[in-house]
Formats: structure tokens, C-alpha cells, sequence
């Protein structure tokens, strides 16, 4: 399986001790070239490298639709995508002006201002999903990572309509993850703003900017929420269901819609 | 307790369905400001802000020591943090210059690039742990998170001499644990090459390039390593344990050391 290493590892269980191989999750550097100049690197999983990049750059604003893509050519041995866009002018700059980088807290892009975040649209939606069909979505989303079964490494990411997974994206990274879903949806013209985002990590402030510039109503985690990223979502109008598992559900915005 | 936030949330408890107060993490934007200039901002956790900001100008490679450092000064009510260290000349351009930017996998610290990490100096020490010890040891840790308790939201470290619990940190984000107890070692003039990490979170590179920069013989993670990591862990002598949960954990690096 691409983006696993066998390895020999020493074992203790319990009162035993033995040598047995096991899957290992790799990181794999990406670097991306932007209209012939090089602009980051990705740590990330190789797999869905072309979605990734989209992604990313439509998380970090510097597209918006396929359309503004001319280009893509990812050379997976090299671990380099090449993008160009349709207009070249000022990308770099936007993303390098930016003084105030956040950072430290699970990460993920790197350039958003705080601030930032509440230049986001209120999502109009008046998007109310099923709570009991959420339980049985994300039990679905549990089944679905077999990277995750096998390395216990990776966060995973899915679109759905609140009934069917619609699009599934894993990595190392959560905001990656997040990235690969988006860059699918938007090189498929899957309409977002009235899909659920599924996720196995944490929302923090930086994941829900990334779901709010996508007009995306609502997120479930099976993690926790950070405040932060509650007071985004409150004042964008964004549902926020975190430590879905099993039968337990938390829901920290839009309460009303679902008492 | 600083760095929560009660609210009102809507629980789901098999086929309940009630209003509770639960508490939440609080991401708090830090920016810190180096010799006058605004330099980043950092979304943490508000605690032991003094720590992180030390932490990270040292795993930036910015400072070495506390003798580098001339003051700190920490508004927490702005959430501004004030840093003026002894030689000013090109710290700016030290960061920003660096064009390779690794970004996405959970990423912390923004400005290492990859290959940074084999400029590291192999571990000296013969450094052994005692597995058994190493077990008690996680369970000590598993237990001092009271945040973690209360929120399900941050991620721990702990420098541990083998038996016990020298230095702990917690923050939402797994890099900013790692700063806050780096930066009250360097601090404290604790010795750091005769020290274990202990963590909540995966071992990715950037966690690996952390803990091998000060010299750190070995890293011990609930979680899992990444195959980067564990290749970085290899060349540089630093045992690296992961899955350390009960009665059970992996180890991957100087396995014949236990063997």
C-alpha cells in the first residue's frame, strides 16, 4: 500500500517481548511549484497529491474554482507538483505579506491571519441535518480508513450529503486531509455549501476557517472543538458536532435547529 | 481553570437528549514580538507563555541558551509576548529567508525545511530505559494532564529522568507542549541529553528535528511515529518508543539496546 513502510519492531504486551514487523505511516515531502517558482513543502501522505495541492491553494485563497487552474503536473517520484494558475500576478506576495502567521496548535496552512477568519461569509444555509442518520454516517466514516486500521497515523476527512460518504481523503496532516476533500470537490464541481465535513481530529480555529471560506454548514468530529473555532462557527452560522462515537454526539452550535 | 471555556452544549447519550454546560479549550492567539518587530503569532494554549516563547525561539535554531535572551516581557491581556535577545543581527532574515517551508502534517514549527534535520548531531548517549519503568512512567503522565481530563482537547509532554516527571506542558498543540517544556529546561538549566520526551501525539519529523536538536536520547508517544521520524531516529541514535498504552508499546529505534 503506497505511503506505508514495513519495518521490524521490538514489541511489549504485557509480560512478552518479541521482534514483529508492522506498517508504518510515511511522510512524504511535497513540494509545490507555483507558476515556476518554488513555494512550500508539504509534509503529507502520498496519496491524492493533485487534490492536495488544489486544496491547498483554495484554502489559502489563492484560487477559488478549477477554472483558475491551467495546469497541474505532479511528478510523484520527485515529490514536486507544478501548478500554474490562470492569473500569475501577486500569488506570492499575498501569501509572503502576510506578517502575522498562526501557528503551533496542529498547524496545517500556515498563512492565515487570525483575523482573517472573519472576513468569512455567514454560511446562508439553513442546512439541519438528521442527528440518528449522523450516528450511522459516522460509523460509516469509522470503516472507511483502512490507512488509519493499518498504521493508527493518519486523520481522515470526508464529504458528505448526511446520509452517504461522498468524498474521502486521508493523511499524516488533519489539515491536509481537510485540503485533499475540498480539492477533490472543487476539481469534481461538487457544490460544498450543502455538504457535512466529517473528521477524526480536532476543530480548531484554523480548520473552521478553512470549512467556513467554502460555505461548508457543517463539521463533525469525533474529536473536541476549540473555543476559538466555536465562536467562528456561532457567528457564521456553521453546525459543530464534535466526540461523535458511538452513541454519544456533542453539538456546540446551531443548538436550536436540533433540540 | 485558565484556558477553558464553559458552555452550553447539546448532548446525545443513546436516545437522550439534554442541554449540559461542558468545558472547552481555549485557542489563545500569542504574538510575539522580537526585538521590536512583530514576528509571528502563535495559537496555544494560555499557560506558561514564557516557556513556549523560549521554546520556540530555541527550536526555531534562533537562540541556544538563556544567556541568549536579555528579557521577556508577557501582556497576557493583549496576548503579546516582548523578546529581546543579545545578538539582534539577522534572526528576521534567518527565518524568513528560508524558502522551503514544511507545512500540513501537524505541522508546529513553520520554518524547518526537511533536510534540516540530518544537520543534526547524532545523540552521544549510551542512553538505556528500563521498559518496565518506562510502562509506571506512563501511567504518572497519563494522569497529570488535568486539562486533558476536562477538555479532550490538548496535547501533553513531560522531560522525565526515567522515573519521574521532571518538567510537563500542555497545549493544544502537540509542537507547543514540546516548546513549553523545552523552554522551562533551557530556562531552569536543566540538562536535556540525559532526558526522555514523553508525548500524547504522533512523532512526525518536525517532533523528531525538536527533541534531536537539543540532544535528546529518547522519545515516548501514546501514538505513532512516522516513518520520517523513525529514519531521522535511526541516524541520530534516539530511541523512539510509540504506542505506549497499558501493558503495551513499540519500540522502533535501538531495538537491540532492549532487546
Amino acid at each position: 500500500m503506497d505511503g506505508i513502510t514495513i519495518r521490524e519492531v521490538l514489541k511489549l504486551r504485557n509480560e512478552e517481548k518479541f521482534v514483529e514487523e508492522d506498517s508504518i505511516i510515511t511522510e512524504y515531502p511535497f513540494t509545490i511549484f507555483l507558476n515556476g517558482k518554488e513555494f512550500i513543502t508539504l509534509l503529507c501522505t502520498q496519496s491524492s497529491l493533485d487534490y492536495l495541492l488544489v486544496g491547498f491553494l483554495v484554502s489559502e485563497g489563492l484560487i477559488d474554482k478549477k477554472e483558475d487552474i491551467e495546469s497541474i503536473k505532479i511528478d510523484e517520484e520527485k515529490g514536486i507538483g507544478y501548478v500554474e494558475t490562470v492569473k500569475k500576478t501577486n500569488l506570492m506576495e499575498k501569501l509572503y505579506g502576510k506578517r502575522t502567521l498562526t501557528s503551533g496548535c496542529g498547524k496545517g496552512t500556515v498563512f492565515y491571519s487570525v483575523v482573517d477568519s472573519f472576513k468569512s461569509k455567514k454560511v446562508d444555509s439553513n442546512f439541519k441535518m438528521n442527528l440518528e442518520e449522523i450516528r450511522d454516517l459516522v460509523r460509516k466514516f469509522n470503516r472507511y480508513s483502512e490507512m488509519f486500521l493499518q498504521t493508527g497515523g493518519v486523520h481522515s476527512c470526508a464529504l458528505s450529503d448526511g446520509k452517504e460518504i461522498l468524498v474521502f481523503g486521508d493523511d499524516i496532516g488533519r489539515h491536509n486531509a481537510l485540503d485533499k476533500i475540498i480539492g477533490k470537490a472543487v476539481m469534481s464541481d461538487i457544490a460544498l455549501d450543502d455538504k457535512i465535513v466529517l473528521t477524526t481530529g480536532r476543530i480548531s480555529s484554523e480548520i473552521m476557517i478553512k470549512i467556513a471560506k467554502r460555505g461548508i454548514p457543517a463539521v463533525v468530529s469525533k474529536s473536541a472543538p476549540t473555543e476559538l473555532a466555536i465562536k467562528i462557527a456561532n457567528d457564521l452560522n456553521i453546525t459543530t458536532i464534535g466526540f461523535a462515537r458511538g452513541l454519544k454526539m456533542n453539538v456546540y452550535t446551531n443548538i436550536d435547529r436540533y433540540l
